[in-house]
């Protein structure tokens, strides 16, 4: 009996890693009928990681009451695996874009129900928890998380307050004295697949802001909100996180996970792959597939598919990619074990032409592959 | 060591099939240093015929003075292979379009130089001779090609003339009594993949004449001239030619080399599969690689990956089908033995944008191949 790991991420746009992976079991099912399927939808840390993990662990979904991006009270989920020792939370949950549509202003926005969510957590009994960042509407430096879960903010007349994108100017001084407890025993670790900086021209602000409605002046002004932080942080907290890589994730949340709930920073496929104990299940499988939207140059920092093969490549077994677009220096894949890449492309037609046809064009390739396989006696 | 049998078709406007072996050939040594690989470049008939058959047969070329479509002196050239007992004519060497380039006129256009050519590989003893159709300028039903063997078409007055598309009206006899008889004992195998009649709306004139210079006077004309045709010949010569598939193919050619040269009219890909022994060359192989431009539901009428596929098919041996367009319906090659269909198309784009990189496309899609074959112990 043939064995077969699906761990893809999903292809932006068309088809999501859950769908990839029931697709894949499908069409794997029609031509090897006793073969085993282990599915692995990957999250990337933004909207829909919470169902990624919980599908690929089966875990239970959890919804509390939390603060929405601005204050306002809203329904929230994460996410337990692991016999509820882990909980998993996406930042987009309280935080995220699609939460102010139309009121967009990363000046105003907050993180704090992101806090109140890990303090929910906490309360369950959880080891360890997982953040997602992605698709975030803030540039609050994870202040507000941080406030939620006792971190004290004063402004110059030692009023507390709690700081917003706009107001992370007025930090006078930082207080971990009334953080909660209950964290200290707790293992965080961050999902973060961009290596930004907290600020400058590559940092949080210029590069994310525009998107969350912020213009010239504001982006300036948050940059400069994000810089300061840096500084209170560095003399307060005796924490050097201007240069962190990630640091300037999801309007500087990286670094507010690192200063603020002592994370480290990681991978988001390394992460998953960790959760998974992928080395684990991989180590009786004959074939794993993987997959993203598009495999290029950029890819070779350490997306999905290359995640996947590094971690593969030790075991000897044949990683697979399907993908969408197959782009310049794609070829570089080889070399970090992967086997062979397979696009979904079947005719010479723009994408706003074969869009339509994602899901199908990805079915036809894939059955396309195990016949293949089946072809050639594997 | 492997053996790969490399046989596919060209990608029409971007790779002719010679080019497309060379880059199997090279992608698969790249990965399989010993492979050892044979090479069989498919003609259609059309231009380029003649060099294919060459590539693939090791023949040698012949060049003689014949008569163009207007019965200008030309030089063409045909090919001799399997030690000089068999011709190769592709009737485009003394019929072709691009021959009367800004002069076209299917009214007036003949193929007695074909007939030529063949009187001349006649003298040179051959016992087999291969006539590829296809890009003709002609509409004279082979009539030019009859005459310049001995064939008398007589008017209404009892004066012998070459009958032309303009003139096909008028023939009022048809003798064969002068036929060369040294093309008695030659077999004839005409290449033909198109199932259109000599006449009517499917006909050659109705299909093919407008691309040829003939505007709908010309094509009413014409198809009436071919309809006469056909019934002169059945009076005289004792066939029925009107229905015959594949006869209204370069302009009637199809049904002149059944009447006037006893030929037979055979797919062209059977017709390459044969001169090259194919089943002997496949026997010991481990993987033949076949292509063309596009696949889809009418390539299973026997275009050349399906023509492959289903001579392979009892050796078992995988085919893999390497196209430029998987299109609708394409699935169906499953059931006549192929293996896989992978195609070029690497990122999603219209074909006017890709052409450019077809012959790296189709490189890179090779090498995955083989790569992947490697990696899964092929």
């Amino acid at each position: 009996m043939k064995k077969c790991v699906i761990v893809p991420d999903s292809f932006k746009g068309t088809v999501s890693s859950s769908e990839i992976c029931h697709i894949i079991s499908e069409e794997a099912l029609k031509i090897y009928p006793d073969i085993e399927t282990v599915s692995i939808p990957v999250a990337d840390g933004g909207e829909g990681s919470v169902d990624c993990f919980l599908e690929a662990l089966d875990g239970s979904p959890v919804t509390c009451t939390a603060k929405g991006p601005l204050f306002e009270n809203i329904t929230a989920k994460y996410g337990l695996v692991d016999g509820g020792k882990t909980a998993i939370i996406e930042m987009a949950a309280c935080a995220g874009l699609p939460l102010v549509l139309g009121k967009e202003n990363p000046k105003e926005t907050t993180t704090y129900g992101v806090g109140q969510l890990i303090l929910d957590a906490a309360k369950k009994g959880v080891n360890r928890i997982v953040i997602g960042l992605g698709g975030s509407a803030t540039n609050d430096g994870g202040c507000g998380a941080a406030a939620a879960i006792g971190v004290k903010f004063y402004d110059k007349d030692e009023n507390s307050f709690i700081p917003c994108g706009g107001t992370l100017k007025d930090i006078a001084r930082i207080s971990t004295e009334n953080r909660n407890p209950a964290l200290d025993k707790i293992d965080f670790v961050t999902m973060c697949d961009i290596d930004n900086p907290m600020y400058g021209e590559n940092g949080a602000a210029y590069v994310f802001a525009p998107q969350k409605g912020a213009d010239k002046d504001d982006v300036k002004a948050l940059d400069n909100g994000l810089k300061h932080l840096a500084s209170i942080i560095k003399r307060d907290l005796g924490k050097d996180v201007a240069q962190i890589s990630g640091g300037g994730a999801a309007g500087g949340m990286g670094v507010g996970m690192v200063a603020f709930f002592n994370s480290q920073l990681k991978m988001g496929i390394d992460t998953v792959l960790d959760m998974v104990d992928f080395e684990n299940l991989i180590k009786d499988a004959d074939l794993i597939l993987t997959g993203e939207g598009k495999i290029d140059s950029q890819s070779m920092g350490g997306k999905v598919v290359i995640g996947v093969s590094r971690r593969a490549k030790p075991f000897n077994i044949p990683v697979v990619a399907i993908v969408g677009d197959i782009g310049d220096g794609a070829e570089a894949a080889y070399n970090e074990g992967v086997a062979a890449i397979f696009s979904t492309n079947r005719i010479a037609a723009d994408f706003s032409v074969i869009k339509g046809s994602a899901k199908d064009d990805l079915r036809k390739t894939v059955y396309n592959l195990f016949h293949f396989l089946n072809a050639t006696k594997f």
